[in-house]
């Protein structure tokens, strides 16, 4: 098998599960693997991943993608500072091409699932996308007059800590900012004010469930995060003006009905003409699958770039 | 002359004076020509660009570019909406090409003196910069890996009315948004501070100067501004991950001295690594002239993409 028809590994390296798979160069999962993130070393942490690629690989396959919840270092092949997972100051790309022989490519984790998005979901055909996945924390990704864009060095775009409130509540982990979107808008956020008006056992799930069932001041809550969600939503609009606004998350998609309602009331508020007449909001399709599509993607990419 | 070796005219067109200019590729201005911008009407505005650009012309010139304060519709050639010059939805660059028969290259004001910058300024040899120009409003700019950036269509980056302050105060003129980044940090919001702290006779220059003199409350009004600017440049350096920061405009740089030191603190907490460690801010070094010589860039970069 040639290395331009042949498939590519995604590996979404999340801090609880690292979701695998092999993937075909349209998007479509042909077998994946699935198993616990060990997070007390990187010995341990690195195994893991050598075992699930090894399930995995076959001769079919000429690259190997990783999606990472951190900054990465595109030149030289590592992560920045991950917060979850043991790997800061690691050559992975090194590491993983000497182990397997084959094209290694690396990527944010939201990078990777809005490329999945606008390679096979809800931003197909697309030329300039922005994509927010809300979970407990935020992570982002753009797509830029049809190539995903990365910023200086590969290490943006962290659009989860774009500043919304100044000088406003802290973020969680190592990241000292303030008033980041990640604190205000997030699913973590959410349990925040769920636990202020509800008391300590209710959290984000349980906020949307009282929500759905009709609860108005859990209604409240999340349209109150929705409307600062609009708000990043119009920076980001005014910012890189895409055609599309791609929400993605556990959070993001399960709040969807409460959050975008007054997220778009004030993203038509706060954007610019002509994002403010033609920029779309969409949800995401490709669920908790989209990080590892995205990751075999930014293997595709790696090895095009390799030829 | 080849077109190739030709010279490019550039025009800062403002909302009151027309900065006109023979242009090297190496930024040099050769000739310059000057007025004041006819706002009256659009058949004014249009004599009076045609007349700047009568008096500069020769056979040496391949090119002509434009700055102008709007977001351009760079598939159709003409703004989308300007707030200060009677130009919305007019095929200006159809218009000249007709009239002046060389290549036509448009782009907004605060884009070109990035671009300037970036070629024959602050920012020379970098190759990820986010500029932003402190004036009355606020204007940004972006390079990225190496080339001017503008976000879909060519309609970003309208880095001024990224949101610091969600609901927070209203812009002036045709932007229903709240809390941007220009209602905050600009001239004029510093005229609002100053007015109501010394009374209805001071304004953005007063100000500084009083803060130059010494005066404790003018300083404080000043690194209070200057706080909510680290807050933007935080959110710009998370998202695009630039070597620099370049800070240009009329009150940027005069009062540099005041916003920088807060500006910069602030920075440095809300950024992420690798960027609160490595990014650096910069005064631009351009000054006026900024805005024709990256016009005259545009001009360069049509030129070249038309060969």
């Amino acid at each position: 098998v040639g290395a331009t028809n042949g498939h590519a590994i995604g590996i979404d390296l999340g801090g609880t599960k690292i979701l695998a798979g092999v993937v075909t160069r349209e998007g479509e999962i042909l077998r994946r693997h699935e198993r616990p993130t060990p997070i007390d070393s990187q010995a341990g942490l690195l195994e893991a991943v050598e075992v699930a690629v090894t399930e995995l690989l076959d001769d079919s396959v000429s690259a190997i993608g990783f999606g990472i919840p951190a900054p990465i270092d595109q030149k030289r092949g590592r992560v920045f500072l991950a917060t979850n997972i043991p790997l800061t100051d690691f050559d992975l790309r090194d590491r993983m091409r000497e182990r397997f022989g084959v094209a290694i490519g690396l990527d944010n984790d939201a990078n990777a699932a809005t490329i999945a998005e606008w390679r096979a979901g809800a931003a197909r055909g697309a030329t300039d996308v922005v994509m927010l996945t809300l979970g407990t924390g935020v992570g982002g990704g753009v797509i830029a007059n049809g190539a995903p864009f990365r910023g200086g060095g590969g290490a943006g775009v962290e659009l989860g800590h774009v500043v919304l409130i100044a000088d406003g509540p802290p973020c969680q982990g190592t990241c000292t900012g303030r008033g980041h979107l990640e604190a205000l808008a997030s699913g973590h956020a959410a349990t925040l004010a769920a636990q202020a008006a509800f008391g300590p056992d209710v959290d984000a799930h349980e906020l949307v469930r009282l929500a759905d069932a009709g609860d108005a001041q859990a209604q409240e809550i999340l349209q109150r995060i929705g409307a600062l969600l609009g708000s990043g939503l119009a920076s980001f609009a005014n910012i890189f003006n895409p055609q599309l606004l791609v929400i993605g998350g556990g959070f993001g998609v399960a709040a969807w009905d409460h959050l975008i309602p007054a997220a778009d009331r004030v993203l038509r508020r706060d954007a610019l003409i002509p994002a403010r007449n033609e920029v779309k909001v969409v949800p995401a399709e490709l669920g908790t699958a989209a990080g590892l599509i995205g990751a075999a993607f930014v293997a595709y990419e790696a090895l095009d770039a390799a030829l």
